[in-house]
């Protein structure tokens, strides 16, 4: 294939594995060229909690004399601070535990270093991927939250640092910074991506998630996560069929946010898809309370080992202000009535979703907010998470400031590969593929 | 109260924890007798990977010297070696990890250490909560296993070493070690103890639980474990209406297996309860083979770590006779179409199971298997979990070599309360409680 003029920090996951694999690069090369961009820019980004230079080009050049690898031969990578790595430290975004060495790497780490990936670093994530914010900026504008908790993994692909990372979302964590950031994100139906060695959030709505600027890259990172056949999305044969969601938040929506929701229907509309208003089932009513119940109850038996030892070290947006506060609130009884309002809305959501290729939705209320302070607000993601449907945000237009406005696809429950095909549709359409 | 007469490491952990708050026993006592008695059994029962016991006398002294502590201040237990601990080595039953240390407690560690108390030591598990075991033996006949996963946690309470001790179950690896023991199991509905800090295995099913040597003790655990306040198990005012369940895999049953299960139907019966023959719905019909794929299917994946680094330390239990092997041959939408049929076959069992105070059944073919090289079959318990369904098991009989055989109640998913106050009628009337 015929060499690209962009560096390689600029070339997409699936144009740099076909690169590395004809020997029209190296993945020193890629490495190299990912480290100079960050070297760069990471001054006002901030996106790395942990990245060590040397150690990364020799795992390149080991891999460039080994020619082995899968799928993502010679990739580089990032992942999230909140999931373990046996060569890099793990601080879980939290004071209590900089520097600690876990004894082993996360699955969303092994699968794709088994693929050939080559782990570039840890990304900033929020303090135990809730609500506390780290240190990391919005690449389009530094005075702008890159949204949360996956904050590092989105900034570093929106900046051009990684072509992909790994993220995870209890209520919009992978979803909504990617959506601020400008790139694609997809948080899978829940439980497709493997957790094990993840810092556990909440247990039954904790979803590992990936990020990339094409949803092609995105489809391929997750052959390599779940370690399937890689098998390309493809477009679908006839314009689909989409539902236009405003969910029971729509007045929570910042009016740039309804505007490139809008505009994205009605240009998808032009291309040949139908588009049906449609509004979630009466058992999904009080879904987003639902989340926040799940997720408040779990704060405090998860967090358990950190209450018990090290209660000062705890930030007051998740003790006194925040999930760990309202989870001790809540009875056993109001836990257990939350999980099986979540079981019946699940399954009024699944046959609702079938009527559809997908569901057209917010990924966030708007632009990224003003300032550092906060990651922004969760209120258009939480009901997808619990439902345990598939997410996909694409970036779809721009806010007042000049920063990314996305839209959201979601799937029904499982059909994965479906929403990647109909994003791909999507993402063509709406022409904002890098 | 008055004192008993037993040595301290015989009494429940009920007991105990009123004598300690009572001022009537230090916990320092306790922890001395219980460590005598390991001193005395280990050689045989080897229930240990960690004890370090002149670190638990000076926990134990901290103890009695701050009068701190919750509904189980003073009061000794064991937990397997599948979760972290901050204090202490953590090999997963692995020799890829053996004397590894974790940077954290898990929740299932933290909780009983927020309610005051003491941790003796990590118990055996087979290898990754898997099949390939370790060197506990069956304390009634060291020539028996002692089942497994959760080998060393039902050993050691049954040996009268700790009152109470922590396992996991994705198959059948708390409730079979337990009944293979002769001592009360308790598997919650799926999701109510916190995993947070467990190795994981297979995470659409490991499940938290709980052993002891009476169904007071186990709810008195379960308080703790949960952060909810303890409010003791009431006998039903009513005899249960009992569903006798004898699984369609009732031909793998031993003969003492079938005949202690009938005996106590009629005992049960005799004393008030009302027993109906009824089996499980038809949309459970293959729920042990979808139990296996979903098992199999997250083996490769959660397991990644491993395979990816250390595969030649991984037994041919686990890799080429076992689920790794097995879950390498299954497609994604294998395990897509066990993920829905478990969802139909969970709503239809919740269903039929509110038709009744419990579901009575086998917790185990029979009496536990001569030898160590197997820890025996889960075929009366994959079925259960995949169900997300409570399970409790206790000591019902004797099997022809003079070893313990159990019985099995079942509840309705989430009314784990309810289970055990049918418990506490079932465990008066069959007249069990050591």
């Amino acid at each position: 294939m015929p060499m690209p003029n962009a560096e390689p920090h600029r070339l997409s996951a699936t144009t740099l594995a076909r690169l590395i694999d004809s020997g029209d690069l190296t993945a020193e090369a890629v490495v190299r060229s990912c480290l100079d961009r960050i070297r760069e820019r990471e001054p006002v980004v901030r996106a790395w909690t942990h990245l060590d230079a040397e150690a990364v080009l020799e795992a390149a050049r080991a891999s460039d004399k080994s020619g082995k690898g899968g799928v993502l031969r010679g990739v580089p990578f990032g992942v999230k601070d909140i999931f373990d790595t046996a060569d890099m430290p793990s601080g879980y975004g939290s004071p209590i535990y900089t520097g600690c060495r876990p004894n082993f790497d996360a699955s969303a780490v092994a699968l794709p270093r088994a693929a050939g990936a080559i782990l570039l670093g840890k990304t900033v994530t929020t303090e135990f991927a809730n609500r506390h914010p780290g240190p990391t900026s919005n690449p389009h504008n530094p005075a702008f939250t890159p949204g949360g908790s996956s904050s590092g993994s989105a900034a570093s692909v929106a900046d051009f640092m990684v072509p992909l990372a790994i993220g995870t979302q209890t209520g919009g964590s992978v979803i909504r910074p990617a959506a601020y950031c400008g790139i694609v994100g997809f948080k899978p139906s829940f439980g497709l991506f493997p957790p094990a060695g993840m810092h556990m959030n909440t247990d039954s709505l904790d979803t590992v998630g990936a990020m990339a600027r094409s949803v092609e890259d995105i489809a391929l990172f997750r052959a390599a996560l779940i370690a399937i056949p890689y098998d390309p999305p493809v477009m679908p044969e006839r314009p689909p069929r989409l539902a236009l969601c405003r969910t029971p938040h729509w007045d929570r929506a910042q009016p740039e946010g309804k505007a490139v929701l809008e505009a994205a229907a009605e240009r998808l509309r032009a291309a040949g898809a139908q588009i049906v208003d449609s509004e979630l089932p009466a058992e999904c009513a009080d879904i987003s309370e639902i989340q926040r119940r799940h997720s408040a109850y779990e704060a405090p038996r998860n967090h358990a080992p950190e209450l018990h030892r090290h209660e000062a070290l705890l930030s007051d947006d998740l003790l006194a202000n925040g999930r760990i506060a309202a989870g001790r609130k809540l009875s056993l009884d109001d836990f257990r009535t939350a999980l099986r309002q979540a079981e019946r809305a699940r399954a009024a959501a699944t046959e609702w979703a079938g009527g559809f290729d997908a569901i057209l939705t917010l990924p966030a209320p708007g632009q990224a907010p003003k300032g550092l302070g906060s990651t922004g607000d969760a209120i258009f993601n939480g009901l997808w998470t619990v439902l345990y449907m598939p997410c996909l945000t694409l970036p779809a237009g721009e806010g007042p400031d000049g920063l990314p406005v996305g839209i959201q696809l979601v799937g029904r429950r499982h059909d994965d590969r479906r929403l990647l095909d109909v994003g791909l549709w999507v993402e063509r359409h709406l022409g904002t593929r890098q």
